[in-house]
């Protein structure tokens, strides 16, 4: 019954932790290692990660392109963990450096400290709000210049004869700024592609994603989405809103830019993970506020995706960047408009005014709200279900940047040919009322005075197709040209999303969900007889909206909330609720997320909130790796500089034990050091002679490690002369003195919890002498989750 | 230096942890206790707290109060902390039972219970809904009918002369109405007096208060809140429905009553802290959403006040359970005001909608509302420090519930004669518009067509005067009236707060801030020529009255979020958190928050969200209670009966250590046990019989554990007989076996992080070798606050 499972290979799986691989000194006099898991009777673990030979070529053959820098070495298998993300460091080191800092603060010190974060949040609120404005303002003049060169064009070949013209024009249009876009994005920065949601998200959690808050992302994100909403393709500029704020806040927050070498010298007490988690929550709330108008639903959003501990100041702090981002917005969009003071643009998107009068819901409405969520959580399982077969077709062959770009002109010019084709053969003409809100109305073949509503749809952003679905007059839209931009909307933005364009998926999501909606309403109204007074349209493309938005990404609390404060209607609270809570469980019954797939497949090991539940017979002596590299606490240079240069382990943390002199007894665990730290001494030469007894180093202080954070030179880099591989290295001082540890007999939830509310990046196992017996990562925590066939366990792989 | 500080007693302070007193058994082998504080070099505990003479003798002459059972031996010396309250159990008992049930239960097991969460979510968001309608509509008709007999009283002697015969009878009116709700409070179930709000937050931090949610507690405070509001008072109806929904919410969750002596069978699971406390999170969320039509400030308040993990799943149904007791007050409401389908009253009180287009802001008057934020913040500490000298005075002299029921008829008199004589002198008559929505409009000596307008302030349930407030013409209240109200209804609102009745001062400090807010933007108006377009009265009544508020109970995002939602608009969000933020600040300045001065003054052990900033000095070996008393593995029962019965300490939570036979080494620990646990283990005769090393038991379940819980009888109750004292217990299958230990040189707050984020009860501190050294516990944690001196440090008193 024991030893059904068996690990990919034991040298190759401890990245994070300090477990040995061949050839590392093992702690001296520890238990024996236990290698295999002791399977509880009855029960075992469901494998199907296999490691088959054709994914590892494939593997072989994406080193090149790894090599170079782009993340294109993605496994196509789900059920992998990969090794080469490190974690962050969510719990503070607290070594004696920084309690010695700490303890020489005055109350006075903490306040300015205090103060500062408020300064910092301020900040990030305020320039985050200002990139959505800037992104808006581009994005509305560059449009408008489009839209209109086209209408002309159109307009002057109606009557003429020769639309393909127009066409033609259209779609070079639009496939040249999706040209520019796909290149900043393919060849600069690949990271800036997509919404960057599923990257935060991870960040949050406590997964180190390479190049993720660094300012050439921010350029190349903000150009890209500009470049991709400019291009007509079915894409928002509002999810990536939320990564800009992050990388707003982890730029400001760090009081300096490596990229751009210069160091203000201020906020340095803020240079540590923590800290600027703490800020990239902010500024990912700040991202939400701005791009919906929804502060509230900001601050949820970030302590959904992020915060594991609650704290009451550090909310406060987040909901006040939120404020302020909106606040900036609406601010320099009023004056954009010319209507100065006018706060009623809070975000990006704005879904006009719904008044509590006009579309008031019944009781008896809310079964059909039910049905509208089984609905959309059937189409977002089906969206997510192609999307994910499209990614793995794009990760086997379309990972070239030159091919990346060609699919996104593709598509961009496949998206103004369907659009053309679909409002050249609509004949759905409306009459042009006094109080049309349309920017662009396209006359075509219609009558004169009326208008194209198909071309409402299609030759439009999609900001304002939506708001023209939720507000326009029934009988605006017929029924059919309705399904027919659903079906061929559905189709497009599916293709879009994974393309190597900056691009959010919200927004599509709301406008497919809002046209069957409104159809929905429509077809409602025409089969029941008093349709009329209750069966508005608009009220339908709101609940299908949140419908078809919830069953593609899933979010619950915070989409509630974003939703109705987009609304600016407290009153569709409940039923926004009951469609996105059905969204999400028919859904989830079919396949996950949109965003948790696409972090599933760059296999990141991404903790959930709690253990799966029939995990309890699992204990920590099972989920630890083992047996650990640890270190004395006077090491020598030598063995120090062999450990972090062994490749094949790559640990990233370190126990240290001490052993008492002229004892047999085994060594007790005494602290932890981190890979990061250990680089700095050696960096700095911190080393004792032990022949001569004398220091041959200054003193070293919080303020070297804040340097060299968070770009940490590697071990390579650091030259050891053979004289100095002999001297010893004192960790006392550096070391964590007290880490958290956890007795073998620990249930897995447990561990879990602790692990994951204080942030933790290593656990030290310890028996009941204290010794080391292991160590708890991330990974080894992430491997275990919940399949349809009970507890599974991921494999681990060196992608 | 060292020994700077002494505790009260070591004898008497150690309630909550296993710390010896004087006569129990040390754990043999163990290091030496450390009584005394080793103070780190050139720092001192300054310390305030002392427990003079007077203190003790107050003390022991209100013993024969605390013995008829009502919290009436309150210390007035905020500078202690009792240790009388026991603390709750947050984290999991993971003992062998509890991991069998565990890994016994299925995938789909899990999934049933977490159904039925959802459940029960449902159903305590569906009967506080209720209860909120209850009220509202029994408060309605009474009061109703109260005005309406003065009203009629008023208008017959006006002409006639003989006003103060209405006087006489309105005071009767009030007077009869608050006897009847104090005598039901005094007499009946004191802890039911006041908003419940703080005895929630203690309840939420970990802090066990007792009876505050029993059944009984209940019917007293919707009873009590309902006489006191008919009555006159200045007090409102919404603090109260935060405390009904903890109660409707532990009451539900546990499918039982004990005091109805009633169990259905059901929600077995839940019968424990952790669970429990995840509901009454959700009451207390749906008390909010009822009272303010806010279920996301609902949401926010619990997880300000309570939550200190952050759940996912756990919010999204404190939001589920939120939005369907909103919903259901606003439909049986609908009902009620013959407008079914209306869902435009979702809470108790009904700012009435504030229309973005009339009311926008300007730039420039931020600065104005940020002065009105301080100036509430100076209000709020005013009523503050008023209403704490007066609390103490109470504590002192009005603890017998005769004087108390004397005082509160008291007060209900002199409101009715202060209110009749405002409006007897006021000659502020304004105009009866056919558009006014005075339910009650005294015409008294105005001219016909005419009406008091103070009486619409006084004269009115002081929900409807706050709105009238907020949203009448400009002109409806001349200055003198709103200041002439703002001083005498803040002094009425102080001297009521702390009454033994149940009364919320959301109310009251709304009404006291609109007034002097309206008052405000009259003045304002008044002394800028351009004033009428923007200094609109109504805006600045809201933004009074969100600092007063603030500067009387200092919440802050629950706060803004309740007051966006309950004016249902979103752009006044701003304006409203920088309000909040400034009389925050302000008042913390002078003094705490009202409910954070009633909670000190009751010396409970509250823990807040951090340690104190300045605490990295303190390590677990000075914070820590030692030395320990732990039991064996296998213990003899008689030292367990002794050691519970040991009156002078009492402690509830006991280290187990094992001792390796036949070894001189010293014991180590190998888990933790509870004192409860250990009454159901001697109430069920749990022995082995060593001599014939038989099982005298059968065996126990987790029922046996659920059904004694949370009433576990005292250990006096128990009859042991001498032969059974000679016994043994094993307690190796009940103990908690992996109970969360630090090192000794643990900072404080490293410890203060584990035990608040994991909701832990007990800590072990135990050496490098795993030896059991001290015990951490809410209490040693609370004792240390930061004060104006530095940090500080409580005494600890059995009060």
């Amino acid at each position: 019954m024991a030893n059904i499972t068996k690990k990919v290979s034991w040298s190759s799986r401890a990245d994070e932790s300090g477990a040995t691989g061949e050839g590392t000194p093992l702690l001296n006099g520890s238990e024996q290692p236990r290698h295999s898991r002791q399977l509880s009777e009855g029960r075992s673990i469901f494998q199907i990660g296999r490691l088959s030979t054709v994914d590892l070529e494939e593997e072989i053959t994406s080193d090149e392109d790894s090599l170079r820098g782009r993340p294109k070495e993605i496994p196509h298998n789900e059920k992998l963990l990969s090794l080469k993300y490190e974690s962050l460091d969510y719990d503070n080191i607290e070594n004696q450096l920084f309690l010695e800092e700490e303890r020489r603060m005055s109350h006075m010190g903490f306040r300015c400290l205090e103060i500062s974060r408020w300064v910092v949040c301020g900040l990030i609120g305020f320039l985050t709000g200002l990139i959505a404005c800037f992104i808006d303002i581009v994005v509305e003049e560059l449009a408008g210049i489009k839209y209109q060169v086209v209408k002309e064009n159109i307009e002057k070949f109606t009557e003429v004869g020769g639309l393909s013209i127009s066409l033609i024009l259209w779609a070079v249009f639009n496939s040249a700024f999706v040209m520019v876009g796909a290149i900043i994005v393919a060849y600069f920065e690949p990271i800036a592609a997509g919404s960057g949601i599923p990257q935060i998200k991870c960040y949050l959690n406590g997964v180190k994603i390479p190049r993720v808050v660094r300012l050439k992302t921010l350029l190349v994100k903000v150009g890209g989405v500009i470049c991709s909403v400019v291009g007509g393709l079915a894409v928002g500029k509002e999810g990536p809103m939320i990564h800009s704020g992050a990388v707003v806040a982890a730029g400001v927050s760090q009081g300096r830019s490596t990229s751009l070498k210069r160091d203000f010298k201020i906020f340095e007490y803020f240079r540590r993970d923590t800290e600027k988690r703490d800020f990239v929550s902010a500024g990912a709330a700040a991202g939400v506020s701005a791009a919906f108008g929804a502060p509230v639903g900001g601050v949820l959003f970030s302590l959904e995706e992020g915060a594991s501990f609650w704290n009451q100041m550090l909310t406060w702090r987040i909901f006040f960047a939120s404020m302020i981002s909106t606040f900036t917005l609406n601010f320099f969009l009023s004056i954009y408009h010319n209507k100065p003071g006018d706060l009623s643009n809070p975000g990006l998107i704005n879904f006009g005014r719904f008044e509590t009068e006009s579309v008031a819901y019944n009781l008896y409405e809310i079964p059909l709200f039910i049905a509208m969520g089984a609905i959309g959580g059937l189409l977002g399982a089906l969206f997510n279900v192609l999307n994910y077969w499209l990614t793995i077709f794009r990760i086997r062959y379309v990972h070239r940047p030159c091919l990346q770009v060609m699919e996104a002109m593709l598509v961009a010019a496949v998206t103004a040919t369907v659009s053309f084709t679909m409002i050249y053969f609509s004949n759905d003409c409306q009459p042009l009322g006094p109080e049309h809100t349309e920017e662009y109305p396209l006359q075509l073949f219609c009558a004169d005075g009326e208008y194209n509503s198909m071309a409402t749809a299609f030759f439009n952003t999609p900001e304002r197709s939506v708001r023209s679905l939720f507000h326009n007059q029934p009988g605006t839209y017929n029924p059919l040209t309705l399904g027919l931009f659903t079906l061929t909307y559905f189709f497009l933005a599916c293709w879009t999303y994974g393309l190597a364009v900056s691009a959010g998926v919200f927004i599509p999501s709301l406008l497919i969900g809002a046209a069957w909606g409104r159809l929905f309403g429509i077809l409602l109204a025409s089969i029941t007889t008093t349709g009329s007074t209750w069966a508005v349209p608009g009220k339908y493309a709101l609940m299908g909206a949140a419908a078809q938005l919830g069953g593609i990404v899933r979010m619950t609390l915070s989409l509630t909330v974003i939703m109705v404060e987009a609304t600016g209607n407290i009153s569709y609270g409940l039923p926004i609720m009951l469609v996105l809570m059905t969204s999400k469980i028919v859904g989830d019954y079919f396949v996950e997320g949109l965003y948790d797939i696409h972090i599933k497949l760059q296999s990141v090991p991404f903790l959930h909130w709690e253990a799966p539940a029939t995990s309890h017979w699992l204990t920590a002596r099972e989920v630890m790796s083992s047996p650990v590299t640890c270190l004395n606490r006077i090491e020598k240079v030598g063995t120090i500089v062999d450990i972090l240069s062994n490749t094949s382990t790559n640990h990233n943390g370190f126990p240290v034990v001490v052993q008492v002199a002229g004892n047999d007894e085994p060594a007790k665990l005494c602290g932890l050091i981190l890979r990061s730290q250990l680089i700095v001494l050696l960096k700095h030469k911190v080393f004792v002679e032990l022949a001569r007894s004398r220091l041959t180093h200054r003193k070293l202080q919080l303020k070297d490690f804040r340097d060299a954070y968070p770009r940490f030179p590697p071990i390579q880099s650091i030259h050891v002369s053979q004289d100095e591989r002999e001297c010893m290295m004192d960790l006392m001082e550096f070391m964590n003195a007290t880490p958290y540890t956890v007795p073998q007999e620990t249930s897995l939830p447990r561990v879990f919890k602790l692990f994951r509310a204080l942030g933790l990046r290593h656990l030290v196992v310890v028996d009941d002498e204290n010794r080391v017996v292991g160590l708890v990562t991330r990974k080894d925590l992430a491997r275990y989750h919940l399949g349809k066939h009970g507890l599974e366990e991921l494999q681990l792989a060196q992608t």
